[in-house]
């Protein structure tokens, strides 16, 4: 007998007819003899419409009446997935996020879980019941209602987990695992059998809208097997874990790309030391990601610098260093924008000396230049124009040997928590 | 400084611009220096709307999801105030039931209010913020979430102003207090100033579509001052209360009609001791109201009863009588729709000889005959044919000089709870 967690999201039981299918779904585990416990998601559309009437309201709500009004969707799916499973003649109860005993940060709209007390959880499990739990949200020390924000309800299912000692917490979604690039631009993308948390992570903007990140982080830290299946079919989905098996021959895992990339460039800098401190702290200080940073050499001690940040952060990153430029004095900026990042990415890389050679190879035999290169122990990206850019990922997934005849992504939007 | 609760219904908060004005008209009481606990009810159709959702999935769901789908309404009612009342400018925090430190009994659907702990109602007062509540819900010892059923939100709002010690229970809905009868049906129909609980309790059914007997009867126990008035006007309102000053020469307060009666007469009943206990204990534990009973002269050690029962529960009533034939045995039954129960009601008439006598006399006068006669300390009810109804109850209304001018009736369909 098992100890299952199952998480569903919104597009999972986005109408009652899907609801009844995954409470069926449910029942079957159960019938197996696992003990279950279930996590879902707001149904559909509901926190769009949600957050559209605050909006009617209140152009700027406070961020604790906006987690008042939220969890309600959460609330509502976990009520009606319960009364489908008893439709269906099994016993179930649903609880709220703070009835499950998840404790998070007195933070709103993107608490952090802090403690899980799965007291009820057991005593219902006992009980015989399929327990089903709101995700996306939590409760204060002091009883304030709270949400974990994006990815919230697959953090949820994953903390639960992980506070249950669930023998594996199984995400729900559209699609029928990871695959090694994006199926929609790759047609033979090959679906991964397993992945390492770490890989996983790498492959975050790949796989963003299937697994969040966050919730990856938590599994790693608590070595949860997160196992990525379809909720509408019962193929094998993908096993996240910590040593995840080496497919022969399988040095890369994942191809993933990111077009939402802009470089700046910062010429004529000062070296003196702590100038990089202060410029990339000042960044971080106003919430700005950085990703990729290169130095070129140092010439009448000045030297040059360029990163890459997100498209949407690159006015506010050109503002923040024209407002700190009295403390870290440079000549001038410049910034480039369409451009794509590239990954590679593979636990198999480390041992294998070359990989990155041949990607450059596979680049530059499709005529696109290399503009940035930067290296991890299981990575190796490449920005690029945007351009041929599927046809690079078509050639770096043939030239890693990732090409299969199986193509059995289902596709449609993905669910966003 | 006063403390004040101010209850909205949902017809009240029904729409984005009416839940603005709302907000408005909560402010505008916090600058006349009161501190203000707000309860609201669902907004207009959100409850029908859940209900019809659950039916789609399960006819027959159980009480405690249920209680779980419904209690979302408050909570998205309460945000959305929240929301509304921040836009204006100033401070308010929404509370579910549970946060509200509300206590009920371990039962769903209809629970009863066990405990108020009103500690982070206080705590939240007092750093400045409107505090609004959700009405309608509460939570068990064991953390469950419960509804209190019909006019549970009534029932909120008198419970906190009890345990808050609140100056006064300010119940705002669409008409503009009690009136000493229905307006619809006598265009002249007075709104009274004031009214004792008593009154109120017994006008019920006049009274239920504005406020419900249970809140009525916890106002009563924990002698809060009740005012019921518009939440479209600025007129004054009815106070509900202990003792209610009765206007000059009004004997009578207000007249009630229920057009949802059925007479069953039970013939040949053997006059044994315990007969009766027997047959009116059957019909309760069917949970079968019975209202007046009259019971004519024995004769031949044969008595014969009549009561009144509500139409709905007329057969089954007939059924009950039938089932229990064999240990309470009579001669025959039979049975009366189409009736109409009329009463009078006002603590005045226990010190007015003659009050029911000028009622069977304006009655007779309209040409309708009486069928059945019940009295208490301040009501004396008369049973009579449906026909010229609103006649009588416009003759009584003028014999008891409760005619006024002034008709300051808000139509439109009452709120339920």
């Amino acid at each position: 007998m098992s100890l299952i967690v199952m998480k569903f999201g919104g597009s999972s039981v986005g109408s009652t007819e899907r609801m009844s299918r995954v409470a069926q779904r449910i029942i079957d585990k159960k019938l197996q003899g696992d003990r279950v416990v279930v996590v879902v998601s707001a149904m559909g559309d509901t926190t769009d419409d949600l957050i559209d009437k605050a909006n009617e309201i209140n152009d700027n709500p406070p961020a604790r009446e906006m987690d008042m009004l939220l969890t309600t969707g959460e609330q509502i799916s976990v009520a009606l997935l319960s009364m489908a499973i008893h439709k269906l003649g099994h016993e179930a109860k649903s609880y709220t996020g703070w009835q499950a005993g998840i404790v998070t940060e007195s933070v709103h709209a993107k608490a952090r879980i802090t403690d899980i007390s799965p007291d009820r959880i057991f005593a219902a499990l006992d009980e015989g019941n399929i327990v089903i739990v709101a995700g996306f949200q939590g409760m204060t020390d002091n009883g304030e209602i709270t949400t974990l924000g994006r990815g919230g309800s697959d953090t949820t299912a994953v903390a639960l987990a992980a506070a249950i000692h669930a023998d594996v917490c199984e995400i729900y979604t559209d699609v029928d695992g990871i695959y090694s690039t994006d199926p929609r631009v790759v047609k033979c993308a090959r679906k991964l059998n397993e992945i390492s948390y770490d890989e996983m992570l790498e492959l975050a903007h790949l796989g963003a809208a299937v697994l969040h990140p966050r919730a990856v982080e938590y599994a790693k830290h608590y070595k949860v097997n997160l196992v990525v299946r379809s909720s509408f079919n019962n193929n094998e989905g993908t096993l996240v874990r910590e040593d995840a098996q080496m497919e022969q021959g399988m040095v890369v895992r994942g191809i993933a790309s990111d077009k939402n990339v802009a470089r700046i460039s910062v010429l004529g800098v000062a070296d003196v030391p702590g100038v990089l401190a202060k410029m990339f702290g000042a960044l971080a200080d106003n919430g700005i990601d950085v990703d990729i940073i290169v130095q070129s050499g140092v010439q009448d001690g000045k030297a040059d610098f360029s990163f890459t940040v997100s498209l949407n952060d690159r006015q506010r990153a050109l503002d923040v260093l024209s407002g700190i430029r009295s403390e870290v004095p440079y000549h001038d900026t410049t910034y480039e924008e369409g451009l794509v990042k590239v990954s590679i990415v593979g636990a198999g890389m480390v041992s294998n000396p070359g990989v990155a050679a041949k990607m450059f190879q596979a680049i530059s035999e499709v005529g696109v230049s290399i503009k940035m290169v930067s290296t991890s122990e299981i990575k190796v990206s490449c920005v690029i124009a945007a351009g041929p850019v599927q046809e690079v990922i078509q050639a770096l997934h043939t030239a890693y040997g990732l090409d299969t005849a199986d193509t059995a992504f289902v596709g449609g939007p993905s669910e966003r928590r």
